[in-house]
């Protein structure tokens, strides 16, 4: 653990996750939630390789999440190959923090092995897994489970980021990783070192009452919260030095197809993987 | 914390999540690997209520998560309500433990306030909403946030278990929650003290080499392992006192729609609700 829990710690994280002086830190403070409260995006790694005991100890942490009835819908593939990595980041949007991090978790929505399992026992078509239930169980399985190997690798010292980017171009991931029919890339985990030089930090959150809701949904006071939330982020753009705007990078991502950045053609590389989505 | 990091409770943990003295336990080990490894889901609760405090460090940990670029695509409602909370228990296969919990959390993926940002800045249609894109940021990201609100309150020595049984009738669950279009409830949470009655233990899963793939995916020697995780399994069950089998588990959930009771109308459901799975 790098943080250690103390009451000015719970007090300093929960203001900077809410970057608001009106927010009253709850009293709950352990280290867990010191760990989880702490978390940044990391795009900028040292090389130093991440060793096997301890990508043994984030699958197992992984491996530790919630999955539906058991199912355990998903694989990962750990990618340490320079080239590997270098064909990844290209596909990836060009990101190029992921050739320099010392590995990438991709990780997969896996229907094969139920599949297997299936038709093995008598079931010619394993039909169930041919619906939008089947593919749904197992993107939520992935990311709960990439979420704890995520905070596991933080809470040992390690920089992470997620990149939807291998969307863009999955089947092509796909490829690369030689992924049998019924697994489909969802998104990967970069891993690292970090350099200390890339200038994240802690990203304020909409306000609580956005998100949560007591007994039903309202959205009465949204819009008034929405633009404070704005401001908040504004200034904490202002103070890492990247340019303003959440309102119109949100419009920018869902105004038009060209936001979705090839990632329009999702349904197709499902379906063409073998997640017909019925 | 419950759980304090030491050596043994290393070995212990890991060999128990594994459920096989054949795992080489890892030598990473500290409080959020101990807490994450110590998973385990919670069917029998105390009726005490959860503090207003507690629930808002639940949230700030669910939205200390990682999110696609910072677009927060979900909210959460609380259930404390008698009434509400035994009206959903029943939509979602009858489970009295959901009325029995003091908290239920329903996990919204939420496109609503981003078609409302984007249109609000003159795209009339908010067009990239209605791709399956838009469906699976939503799905990943509130897998993510539910996951560090389920350790978070794992850590506060609550008890949690998810239901993805909300999904058999996903929208008299969004009318009970009074749901606009563009919100679609993906999985329940229950949150309460454990009665330490209900016999649930560390879970084993699949053995790591099935899921943890290197450069490339590989099902090589992936039977044998499925039948030796079915033994594992088995010897779990027998001790907790639940029948045997996870081989045909799978297999009944896959092999028929009759195994998806109900949530093969899933992609209808979410049509209806805004989400046009382009």
């Amino acid at each position: 653990m790098t943080v250690s829990p103390s009451p000015v710690a719970a007090e300093t994280s929960y203001r900077s996750r809410y970057g608001s002086a009106s927010f009253t830190p709850p009293a709950a403070w352990n280290a867990v939630l010191a760990q989880q409260l702490s978390h940044r995006s990391v795009r900028a790694f040292r090389p130093d390789p991440v060793p096997d005991d301890t990508l043994a100890a984030l699958v197992a942490a992984a491996q530790s999440a919630p999955t539906s009835g058991n199912l355990q819908l998903w694989s990962v593939v750990a990618v340490q190959d320079d080239g590997r990595r270098a064909r990844l980041a290209e596909l990836a949007g060009e990101q190029g923090f992921i050739a320099e991090a010392p590995l990438f978790l991709v990780w997969l929505a896996d229907l094969a092995r139920a599949r297997q399992i299936t038709t093995e026992l008598g079931s010619a078509t394993a039909e169930g897994a041919d619906f939008v239930e089947a593919a749904l169980l197992a993107f939520v399985d992935v990311a709960l489970a990439a979420q704890n190997a995520s905070l596991a690798a933080e809470s040992l010292g390690l920089g992470t980021v997620f990149v939807g980017a291998i969307r863009n171009r999955p089947l092509e991931v796909a490829a690369e990783l030689q992924l049998p029919p019924n697994v489909f890339p969802v998104f990967g985990l970069t891993v690292g070192r970090p350099s200390g030089f890339d200038g994240t930090a802690v990203k304020p959150r909409l306000p609580q009452q956005v998100v949560l809701h007591h007994e039903t949904y309202s959205a009465a006071s949204q819009t008034a919260d929405l633009h404070r939330y704005e401001e908040t982020l504004n200034s904490f753009y202002a103070e890492v030095g990247l340019p303003a705007g959440w309102i119109s990078r949100v419009a920018g991502r869902f105004g038009s197809v060209a936001g979705l950045r090839g990632r329009e053609h999702l349904r197709e590389a499902l379906r063409t993987s073998g997640f017909q989505l019925r």
